[in-house]
């Protein structure tokens, strides 16, 4: 442990806070005070075997947000939902605690346009608590929108910008398979659209994020989602897949400015998907054309990327800030 | 123009310069209020016009570096040569005038372990005078290096980087067609290389930046210069090439810790070249393999990141600085 080690509090200890949890205890500058989770089954056990280390870490979790909220500690890392309506009041309990929050909350990742009361009211309280709030992760936080930002610098003009990410969930935890619809019929897929709770979270934010960063003026904004359907008999993971079935998402958000289109996101997450890959498409002076083959392991890369965000969020500026307000991240090497 | 323009000196008006006064030419957010060159063929002359643009922009070119330099500006975008020790009094010329300092001298991107003096005395005197100084390019200063450090935000940890550029000269200028040796023998290439002023300057640089970027130590460095040699004959552009002549340069800078290699920079500019691209592979947690097809143009995208580099390098904290330091750079729409 170094003297000026971060203290961090982890606010939810699901998949990808145990995820964290694993990272963080791998690195040097980096020192967990405190765990909070409700969950019947979280809530008095060790974070470390919560997270699969076979080891304690000596950090009991905790249901009682307030009490540890209130411990000393640089930033915390919350990891509890992908809606900013349901998770707000943590954050801002967070904020009026004195501290910087990094969240892999999808919809923090550029919450001005579908939550700007509530994007203006978290500003507000991390301002005045001197306090940056900032949402991150894999996707939305990196290979869809941050990265896209990245490669532009090469650009002297851009006139529109494709991205594409296409997971195969076959090799992915079974609940990323299930929160895809993998194995459902088309009937149920179409009820769980209606539900307005169905699909990638983030993907609009990430186009919003693009756009905003990129100062490019928008006419019109469509998201489109649709199922992947099953062309041929598969087994993905523990699921059997028959021609018909749903193999899991196929998601666009599509802006234009005058009639053209100028910004595509693209993304596909089903059972078998052909070509997994994170790509970025930039026509522009010079064009770019980027391929990350077999695509970014999101499970992986979100904790990482939380991880590794740390030092920058601390350092920023006080607000709700993005991922294009930060400096370049790296992974800068912390472990033993 | 913006009230709030970006003043800016351009020193310098080669190859480089000139491309990036037809970029500035087009930025709302910049305003060119001086050049400097003393080159009997550009002093005299309007900026416009030697950049190609068929029209003045209404400045007259000078060789009176001074005059120019006292000029209120907010950056000086310096483009005279690749080597430190031959361009750093226009460097600290322009620091002493208080002046930001945005360079494509190559040995600047990461010049502390081939000139650990001058660039602490840079470093002293741009702190003294409150300015930042920034060695970029698209190479050094992004697919070798900034890049490699983007894509290493989603990993947990890392084991190794290797890190590929593949250009094909033919399709480029014939200055770059010459400087690598297209159609000479390998005798005068091993000429060349005994004056060592020969080959790319900065892939070392870029692999000093990423191992110091990623905190890497590194027990050993390795530079190796050979020929591209032509296998078969071919047209490269205006050059004609016959087998075993030197069809351009194959460089590599290898670091290992503990006997392994951990970090490898392989360049390869010759006529012809198989597969260009630029290509980045993490070893790591999770892997990461990435590949710009065609790879990133050079000269556009050189002049494109000093363009989109002027907000932050102004924004920036005083000092030496590499592009490590920096926020993310994105190419913001300013044209009209």
């Amino acid at each position: 442990m170094q003297a000026s080690a971060y203290r961090v509090i982890q606010y939810g200890v699901g998949a990808i806070g145990a995820e964290v949890a694993r990272v963080l205890a791998s690195r040097l500058d980096v020192k967990v005070v405190a765990a909070i989770d409700s969950a019947t089954d979280k809530a008095g056990h060790d974070l470390g075997r919560l997270a699969g280390l076979s080891r304690d870490v000596g950090i009991t979790v905790t249901a009682d947000a307030e009490a540890a909220l209130a411990l000393p500690a640089d930033v915390v890392i919350h990891t509890t939902g992908s809606y900013l309506e349901e998770v707000a009041p943590q954050l801002l309990a967070a904020v009026d605690a004195g501290k910087n929050v990094l969240s892999t909350c999808e919809e923090l990742s550029y919450p001005w346009d579908r939550h700007p009361a509530l994007s203006r009211q978290i500003d507000a309280r991390a301002r005045e608590a001197g306090v940056t709030v900032v949402g991150t992760g894999v996707n939305p936080g990196f290979v869809m929108d941050t990265l896209a930002l990245a490669l532009s610098a090469v650009c002297q003009s851009l006139s529109r910008l494709e991205i594409r990410r296409v997971v195969d969930v076959s090799t992915r935890r079974i609940q990323l398979q299930r929160k895809v619809g993998v194995g459902i019929t088309p009937e149920e897929f179409e009820k769980r659209k209606a539900t307005g709770r169905f699909g990638h979270v983030g993907l609009m934010e990430s186009a919003r994020l693009v756009a905003h960063a990129l100062a490019w003026p928008v006419d019109d904004w469509q998201e489109v989602l649709e199922p992947a359907l099953c062309d041929s008999p598969r087994q993905a993971g523990e699921i059997r897949l028959v021609r018909g079935q749903v193999a899991g998402i196929h998601q666009v958000v599509s802006a234009r400015r005058n009639g053209r289109e100028v910004l595509r996101l693209e993304l596909e997450m089903s059972a078998g998907a052909a070509q997994p890959r994170d790509e970025v498409l930039i026509e522009g002076q010079p064009p770019v054309h980027m391929v990350i083959e077999g695509g970014v392991q999101g499970d992986l890369a979100t904790a990482a990327i939380v991880a590794n965000a740390i030092p920058a969020v601390v350092a920023a500026r006080p607000g709700l800030l993005t991922m294009a307000d930060l400096p370049l991240l790296y992974a800068r090497r912390v472990q033993g």
